[in-house]
């Protein structure tokens, strides 16, 4: 999907957050939005929320002097996500449909707002979130597709939701390769992150050459994108993936928070909804 | 005072909320951000939140191709402040303290949100405002300096206003100048909106020479700077005169509403007081 106009505000606003984030000064924040600026106009007419995302994090990440900022909030985010995966295991094996209970798991992980790393907002934000309905579910289209398919693609996006993946993969009964960023982006999650999930003992882990906070086609590594164009089945995971792939002509099931006005609107749902939609390009 | 990093954001949100306002296309707004973002930059270190707010007005007028888009808005304000006007008196004349009520009834004025032109909303928003307590209350020492002063110089702020602000000209008791906007900037008064709302009776109409959303030094013209500096007294309504003059050695009583962050935490207060004080730099 295009940029909207509200991603503009919200660029800004995502400096000045990250910004507090890594502890830049009031200078570099200031040099962040400047350089941020000047490129802005320049972007391409078609250009992704998430690829334009990127450009910011670059800037922010250069200025901070650290090419992996956020690796100590992504590794308690984990360790976090993995102190429930018991608990979350004994909600599927006492759930009537123990698939669709691990979707609604790891959406939840999508739900959660990772930057805070309590443990008990974290519980109590997965438990809102369980009992909440999604705002459009296609899962039982998704389970036809699954029983045919030979394997499926999964989409990661952020560290510590990839225990929740895991507990997906655990109930898919298939063969899966997981799709990680190929460097650090923001909190997304990279090789190391899903390794720490414990993703490599039930999945293929492979990157998808993407330094951006989400799949996009322009940053996809040679390898990858024809990857994505022969997979049979793609779960993709979170805003940023959407973003980039939501006019891919592409078999996905997209499994997120619309978190952003601009997100919600292109799909056609309240802001704040959790849903399981087939893309509207599957072929 | 300084634009600060909250301002960013907001600037953004504004060239939304106002292209909205002025029916531009998304392509035009998309023109207006790429233009502000261009410049922005390149503004000045110092540039107050005021002198940034100008430029980006500027380019939305240029895009709109009306050079005064919030002409009708403008006088449906002042029409409905007008309408508004026998009840105020009233107020005055039942207050124990009329200049105190009237000051309250001119920061109300500020308060009232007049993007919005339902007389009922106005009407209830203005009883609410009345009802809120000052959070910095410098009135006794404006009544003590007001006594001695000859004469009042009071900057206005918004159209619709204008007509609160003339409640409070008749109850000074002093000659008053009253400070309009040089040209069309968003909804602040210029001339003609003072004489809708009869202040031409009650005060001299005096321009400041800005085209900006405040009282700026640099865009002040070279006969009003003079006016200000040798001014006895000078009441100054609103959050862009403050942001333009709070720096400078005034001898200034700021009335206004602290409507964002940025200005809320410059004075020391919650978002959303009213407030009455003395300049930090009164001479």
């Amino acid at each position: 999907m295009r940029a909207q106009l509200e991603c503009f505000p919200c660029y800004y606003s995502q400096i000045l957050k990250t910004a507090r984030m890594l502890s830049l000064s009031e200078e570099q924040t200031r040099e962040a939005i400047f350089r941020f600026s000047r490129l802005l106009p320049d972007v391409p007419d078609s250009a992704t929320p998430a690829g334009i995302g990127r450009e910011l994090y670059l800037i922010l990440s250069e200025l901070s002097g650290d090419p992996d900022p956020y690796r100590e909030i992504k590794e308690q985010c984990t360790r976090l996500a993995l102190d429930m995966y018991p608990d979350m295991k004994k909600r599927i094996r006492a759930a009537e449909d123990p698939l669709k209970e691990a979707l609604r798991i790891a959406v939840a992980g999508n739900f959660i707002d990772f930057g805070t790393t309590e443990q008990v907002d974290l519980k109590a934000g997965l438990e809102e979130i369980l009992d909440q309905e999604l705002a459009i579910d296609h899962y039982g289209e998704l389970r036809g597709r699954l029983e045919k398919a030979g394997e499926v693609l999964m989409l990661g996006d952020n560290a510590g939701e990839t225990v929740f993946d895991r507990i997906l993969i655990e109930e898919l009964g298939k063969p899966v390769r997981y799709v990680v960023r190929e460097a650090p982006m923001i909190n997304d999650a990279v090789r190391e992150d899903a390794v720490m999930a414990g993703i490599d003992r039930v999945a293929e882990i492979v990157s998808s050459g993407c330094v951006a906070p989400g799949t996009i086609r322009e940053y996809c590594s040679a390898e990858f994108w024809p990857t994505l164009q022969e997979a049979e089945l793609i779960i993709s995971k979170g805003q940023g993936n959407f973003e980039g792939l939501s006019d891919e002509p592409l078999p996905i099931f997209f499994l997120l928070k619309a978190k952003c006005l601009a997100v919600a609107r292109e799909i056609g749902i309240p802001q704040g909804s959790i849903l399981l939609i087939k893309s509207p390009h599957f072929p």
